[in-house]
């Protein structure tokens, strides 16, 4: 085992109230080298029925104890102590705050015209860690006087700014989510698209700077806005090195101490990449890879309610016209209208689908790859 | 009583399908006279929990029976019968969609840039009723378009459109909501101002042309922008009559018959107002009324959980400093610390407040108007 | 102000653990005087969404601080931590455990063939405080061992019995409730009648000893039993004075100072009959009382859903065939059949009703008084 | 194909109303042959997430239409529309009442009192088929006065009470459900023993007469008391051929065609063993079956709460000692108290096990069979 110079920290932090008056904290672990490199941030469970992403960071600091790292990194597992602690029934009602519907991942911060106002401020000669430095110090800035307005802040939008502050600091940024049933796949802003074959993922959807209030979406959009207005203005590229990604390691409810650990290996891959680890110890596996862009990845929804099998299975490659899934009509057992067949609308990958037989009209059976390509 | 020529045609339509797979219907109550006259849509409960609209349509419906109508007023109680059917523990859980948390209005379809490449359409000396129909023609399209895409839609979102496609013939459209627990309110378009005194509604809320997704803003931002593009277009006014309206009528989870009436009399005031009753018989109550631009209709959240008091009552005129709301601190009964006390940061009208007791941190505890103004 | 050697010792307990791993702790203020007397347990919001008990604690806190008393009073507000913190849309969860149903105020502990074999050890001459001492022993053992079975408890058990073992050592207690949308009354077993009057509470129902897993049934039956048994065995009166009492305190959701003052003076003038406070400053209210055996305490169910006004309120005196509800059917707006009246089935006073307008055939709308008699 | 006389009637009967006010109904098959036989009736889904019964029915009635059938068969799928039709997040809350956590599998009828009393009236040389068809009228009369009391009843019970009129009737009763995530299994009363081996269900539950309010109990437990009745009245032994059973076909929230028909097989091996189908072509599978006494099927409670991964897999057979789960705790991930183990108490057959991996300290984490036999 290496002499290692990590120190682990671990501390809490406050992140909301419950109506007992207590307060709710969340866990951070905060490892330092006294090596320098890139400050990473990893946060789980913000839709708190997404709880895989535990274990990632488990067998993730497992790993980072066993060997010489450069840099930084916090881990927050378990980030959304709210949304852990609604059962409604036997399963978690994880995704958005139960009073009034808001999904726990589309409260984060980004200001555009800050940004833009910002890049206005800029010398021609000034450095790019001046730039990176300042920017982030007016991004905090922003941050801090939102969560301090003096009528308050919403639930959700609260505690998303509260952990935005903790992963503004970073360069790296990943965001560990579950799909409901769910294959592996990662969201990729298009600018770091190199970035597909750095972890060990085999769907890959690649989004443009486009903001709908996701953690990943706040942490890029500031740093590719203000890298293209900076090449509006002084005319060459800029590159802050700051990624963000948003990685859905397999199905919600459930804990898998064994796939944790592969996905774990992914992501120390990827910082192996970034040069924090030692590459020869962590190569990404060597896989096939489909991307999509984010406008052909399209959500199947059902024209009727009903009891449906779903027939493909996430991952799979279906043709135009295979059976997706097959609904049963309670009314119609003894004839012909029994079952319903939901045919692919083309050629097709089920990225993931539904987690109940029972369904309303309306409701959303697939997410799928459409107009997919190899990753090579 | 008059010889009135009314007919009422009643049918249902079919807005959904639920996991039984059995056709979620809605009663529609179409009134015409044989005198002509504008076109009014009436929905109520959208939001499940908020009944209180399906009693005034109750009430307008014995009304209308029995006088004389210029026009037609097409009337849909318990527009959502998923939201209005999901219990959670005693109560409603009428917001939003359970399996996603999708406000239930929020999905109605708007499309700007298709209003400003109509307007370009129009000739100078077309005709203001022909302006109307052929845009309304285009808008529906648009909507009957959206309803039949091959990948299906959202269940919120295909249960507004449908009821959309209602609504968009309408001149008049008003949307009967209600508040947790609320002083009656109403939202008006900044255009059409002059409305809030054809209501017997004491606090008015003028909104600009924003849309959000709900059915007002769905009804009123196409006309609204047509008019002010053909008025940059031909430097002349127009008035496309149109005007929509979300009335919040008390409180959401009771139902009240003799405020129900009182609530009617208030839309017949304003649709005698609209020339379509006799308007001796149907005035605005003289009455105090406030009003507030929308940027001023605020949410004090809660910066702490616990159990609260709610001191200020809806529609009490409250000073800055005046308490409007105490949390009792469970764990701190014995000393000082044992009661908390919120104090209104400006002076202020609460319109609602949360309708329980207990909160966590970041709950929405009461809306205010600020910056209000007295309409005279 | 007197000078009172009261001490106040709080205390936190676990009763239970969350599913981020975090003890969810219940607080206890323990109240001790120099001078001897009975000891009172008082607990309130077992149920998750009636939190008015709460302020009747604080207050009774307040009031105990500033006066001489004799013995111990033992106050755990807010002693469901798990109950008060599920929120379902804006209002909570709190009357059962939302994974399984299980109602909170079910898994207290009691085992009449435990007494029955108990009271074949007592001796003839034993004397009344031996009994009382070595009676709570055993039954408090049995508690302990079935908190300590190797295959666990369900939560709702665990809780109850955690909060048993405080209960158990006390002569009186009182679990403090509200009703959904409910006037003032109390359940008092039969044994203790007199106590009716000792209370400022309207409403009584007297019950007998059933248990069907109620906290003041799990304190009063092991005691009622015992002395029955005695009595049997011996042919003399034993009076261990034990009593129990549940006691609704208006309304669920709500917190009211004011209210919770009227409420805690209330239990203070039964305190001072039980001889624990001066008596002078302390009278129970003169008033007219009714009481009710639990077997004409009935619950009106609805054979129909739609949309209700509740015409009769708590506490009113009702004949046979008034009005107590009105029904909208939202099918038949334009027809005679739009309202059901639902009518008194006999003359009854309403205690509580159902807290939405919104009902499915086979809800709860009142639970009433039948049978009914003064309590002079 | 056989020329088969089999008649088909479908029908549907109103077990509710909602809160628009609107019937829900339920489908009913009657299958009739023209030769004679026992009466069976089936119903799948009184729990609403327990949806592949439904499966089951649609493939035995695929089954039954293809080959001559003596008797009667009533199929009754979807049984619980109000259980299927409440989503909470994106699973069925299907187990309980939302409104006040009633178990819809709780509310059905059984008198002893009236069976005890029933017995005094048989007359020593009454025929049994005499007996059975007064039996039968006196407990629907009996239903059918309870669902008409004047002051209602409750909406399980309402719902429980309509279905038991139907299944009363049968001689044989299955009541199709799930478990959480399971494997198959079935109740089976102890007089039915020879059962076990006429299913092809690896698990068996002998179960005593004893009520709890479930289908299978409410239609065995009457003939049960009687024969035990009339045996001690008339020396003599009493068979009416009256079997029920709650079978239990894998996991919830799952349809699968294919499983569903294995499944169906199984039933009609059952149906051949009666006599009603061609034994030739129904067999039982020959298969390893164990069993269990219903005292010795034991459920798991976790001391703790925390993320789960649930190691023994359903049907598994484990040691003493050996791991059933493990916890992650996220409080404590850098050190050694980051996983705790939790181990089988003795030698033990998981049949299922919670179905989400966040659990609150208290959660059923795995029912087991403990002391099992093989069945031979």
């Amino acid at each position: 085992m290496p002499s290692s110079s990590l120190s682990i920290n671990k501390y809490h932090i406050a992140v909301a109230q419950n109506a007992s008056g207590r307060n709710l904290n969340v866990p951070v672990y905060h490892l330092t080298s006294n090596t320098s490199g890139p400050k990473v941030y990893i946060q789980s469970s913000i839709h708190g029925a997404e709880v895989q992403g535990n274990v990632v960071i488990y067998h993730l600091l497992q790993a980072l104890k066993q060997q010489p790292l450069k840099g930084e990194v916090i881990l927050v597992p378990n980030c959304n102590p709210v949304g852990t602690n609604i059962k409604a029934g036997e399963y978690t009602l994880g995704r958005f705050d139960p009073v009034n519907g808001t999904n726990w991942n589309r409260g984060y911060h980004y200001d555009e015209q800050a940004v833009v106002s910002f890049a206005q401020t800029v010398e021609e000669r000034e450095d790019v860690s001046d730039i990176k430095s300042r920017f982030r110090q007016v991004c905090k800035e922003a941050i801090t006087k939102k969560l301090e307005q003096s009528w308050g802040l919403g639930l959700a939008q609260g505690l998303n700014l509260t952990l935005q502050q903790l992963a503004f600091d970073a360069d790296i940024v990943l965001d560990l989510h579950n799909g409901p049933v769910s294959t592996r796949h990662i969201y990729i802003p298009e600018y770091a698209k190199h970035a597909a074959k750095q972890f060990s993922i085999p769907h890959c959807i690649f989004i443009p700077k486009v903001f709908a209030g996701a953690l990943d979406e706040a942490c890029f959009c500031p740093w590719w806005t203000l890298q293209i207005e900076l090449e509006k203005r002084f005319g060459r590229a800029f590159d802050f090195g700051v990624e963000a990604f948003t990685v859905e390691m397999g199905s919600q409810e459930v804990i898998e101490f064994d796939e944790g650990k592969k996905d774990a290996q992914s992501i120390l891959a990827y910082l192996a990449c970034k040069g924090m680890l030692d590459d020869k110890q962590h190569q990404p596996q060597s896989m096939q890879r489909f991307g999509v862009m984010l406008k052909d990845y399209k959500t199947l929804f059902t024209d009727f309610g009903g009891m449906v099998e779903y027939c493909a299975q996430p991952g799979e490659h279906i043709s135009k016209g295979e059976i997706l899934a097959k609904v049963l009509n309670i009314d119609e057992l003894e004839n012909e209208r029994a079952i319903d067949e939901i045919k692919a609308p083309c050629d097709l990958i089920p990225i993931l689908h539904f987690p109940s037989a029972s369904v309303l009209s309306g409701t959303q059976l697939y997410k799928c790859f459409t107009q997919y390509f190899e990753i090579s």
